[in-house]
């Protein structure tokens, strides 16, 4: 077989479809977020990042930085080894507590990813609980679908975020099998939020364990940043809350919060966390300090939705239309893969702002869309400067304006 | 179902089998290595670090330190996004290069860490290629293993280190089959190293894809410390050379170099690269300062195998039977997993000695170890101190001394 030649058709079936991904090589940098340097085409140009998921600029605050600089001088780049073998930092074992005081568990247990996070664990809980049954949500994120396929345990997909469906399908599995109801609070692309006291009503009538992320939610909402859960006072009925440090908290690394006991069992049986070169202590450090700083600090999480409702005002102003939702993100709809591309390269190359397209897998196919993400640090002159380029384009291309 | 005893039954069963894992709590000191601070039972002491893999102690260079400290200066924290969306930093792509350029191929796609390298790579070539059949040696490392499982794709698993079996199996599929062989180089607890010149002719002999995992190999042989593949004149032949950022190189990640088609189709379909934030751009800046300082000096990976060469002489002259191998990795057998716990405790309480008992699943059942790794950073001081420490207990628990 000529693999090469296979390797080749597969990529021209992307370009064909118009969802083959180009990656803009940014350099940010530190003090003037959002703004980045990029490269492309020998050259640079400078742009304004719409579509980062630091979404309180943490990854440039000072007590972030200094913990992080501070730590690379005291204990050297590198972990050194993975957790079990020479490899567990004190910096490790204080951000895990860190992180279990945030989601009032017992218990946290931090990975290299979110995505590592949610597959090491959904796969360890699922399949190593004979006859477990996963209930998980329709449009549940990548990591946690490959989780639980990886685990091989039966899954019943429920219909997004439908406590009524999900009651359903847990009705019909008989009351000795172990249950896990998989879902997320905000979900990312339609920036919706699920109704988590009704799921977790229904999970504890079926008796079923209950997995929450809210990798999109931990540092955003909630008075100390602990996320929707938080907000609503409903930790305490989630059997585990999963989150990251690479979105609100502006570092990199996932971790999971849920009792003493579960966590032990995950880290003592999950491979994607055994067999893994721990992070860095200058990484934990910095995750640590971001974290403690958004349990006490209201002023990011005041001035991130201030700047969603003014983007969301002026873009009704401007006729732009974008899905409504109750969280911070903003997705404009476009429906197309090859014009959704267009529109980005349009406002990248005249415009200086930069948005990458959301295509298929990501989104479901026709649902093609752009996704802002304003930040704190994004300014009025920066809206102002996005909907009329916005504008421009969309008269550019023709494109159906809102009511 | 009640959860949580199900959970605590389960790791009680490993209490019982001696196997449940304590992680040591270290503070590392840049400048020290390997010396490090203990956290145990609400007090510390000083120990010596035996088993750590950042083999030449490059987590605490002065280029690898001042690289980061510079772009954390320059970036800030984390990549703000995933590769795909708004995630690529110059960082990275620079490092890419740089590991392309280490193992002489076209391109590199660098991951958050060796196991997510192996598992996203394997189950995205063996589940995309219809049809593809993985031959997998039998002690690969659990990342390949699973990596494989989640592919679906057949595996046919090879008697470890035999181009013979190898041959045998690939004889038995049909010419137009896809095959891909995977196997490392420097197995990491026994410390063997793969026949790769046999391996690759027997997998061009039968039209295979070959997939060398160097991760206990790169930074540490071959004049570039390009692995063993480097050092045998064999990189050509391999089509895909994975490694880690973490181990040698002293920071964390892990990659694959590849064809430039190889790498763009992994690129474009692994889930486990598409939905993860990127490394932040400090971590790339600081592994590409570490390899870039590798491929030129010499003098870290001579030293290193004079320490290996003097702990053996150390040990033989000790009478403690260590397992031979042509690698820089130490095992002392115990074969009992109580008993290795035993003597780990008491080198750490009574001898400030740390090395982790090596337990299922790691290792199999009965081959339970102490697994020594010396680095250039272990003075003869460190060695006649391990030795002596190592007497006393093959005394004290009438332990087997070699001939």
């Amino acid at each position: 077989m000529d693999y090469e030649s296979y390797f080749r058709k597969q990529i021209d079936g992307l370009h064909r479809e118009g969802r083959y991904r180009v990656f803009a090589e940014l350099e940010r940098h530190r003090g003037s977020f959002p703004r980045a340097t990029r490269h492309a085409d020998g050259g640079t140009e400078e742009v304004t990042v719409w579509c980062s998921n630091d979404y309180l600029g943490m990854g440039q605050h000072p007590a972030v930085i200094g913990a992080m600089h501070a730590a690379l001088d005291a204990r050297g780049a590198g972990a050194g080894g993975t957790r079990n073998i020479a490899g567990t930092n004190h910096d490790h074992v204080l951000l895990e507590r860190e992180l279990a005081d945030l989601h009032g568990k017992e218990a946290a247990l931090l990975f290299n990813s979110g995505y590592m996070s949610n597959w090491a664990t959904l796969s360890t809980l699922a399949g190593r609980m004979p006859g477990c049954v996963v209930l998980s949500d329709s449009l549940n994120h990548a990591s946690m679908i490959e989780g639980i396929r990886h685990s091989r345990a039966r899954c019943e997909v429920w219909e997004h975020n439908s406590p009524e469906d999900l009651d359903r399908k847990l009705a019909a599995l008989p009351p000795s099998t172990p249950k896990l109801v998989a879902f997320e609070s905000v979900y990312s692309m339609d920036g919706d939020i699920a109704p988590i006291a009704e799921i977790c009503d229904v999970a504890e009538k079926h008796g079923a364990m209950t997995y929450l992320d809210e990798v999109h939610a931990v540092g955003l909402y909630g008075p100390r940043g602990g996320g929707i859960a938080e907000r609503e006072g409903l930790m305490g009925r989630l059997t585990v809350i999963e989150g990251t440090l690479a979105k609100a908290f502006g570092v990199i690394g996932g971790y999971v919060a849920a009792s003493a006991a579960l966590c032990d069992f995950v880290r003592s049986f999950a491979s994607g966390y055994i067999f893994t070169t721990a992070l860095p202590p200058a990484i934990a450090a910095g995750a640590a300090a971001s974290i403690r700083h958004l349990k006490a600090s209201q002023s990011e999480r005041v001035a991130l939705h201030e700047r969603v409702a003014a983007l969301r005002a002026r873009l009704d102003a401007a006729h732009i239309p974008h899905m409504t939702n109750p969280s911070h993100i903003v997705p404009v709809m476009v429906g197309d893969p090859i014009a959704c591309k267009q529109i980005s390269d349009a406002l990248l190359d005249h415009h200086g702002v930069y948005v990458q397209p959301i295509n298929f897998p990501t989104v479901p196919r026709g649902t093609e869309r752009l996704r802002f993400t304003p930040t704190p640090l994004h300014s009025d002159a920066d809206l102002d400067h996005l909907v009329a380029s916005l504008s421009t384009v969309w008269q550019r291309f023709s494109l159906r304006r809102a009511a």
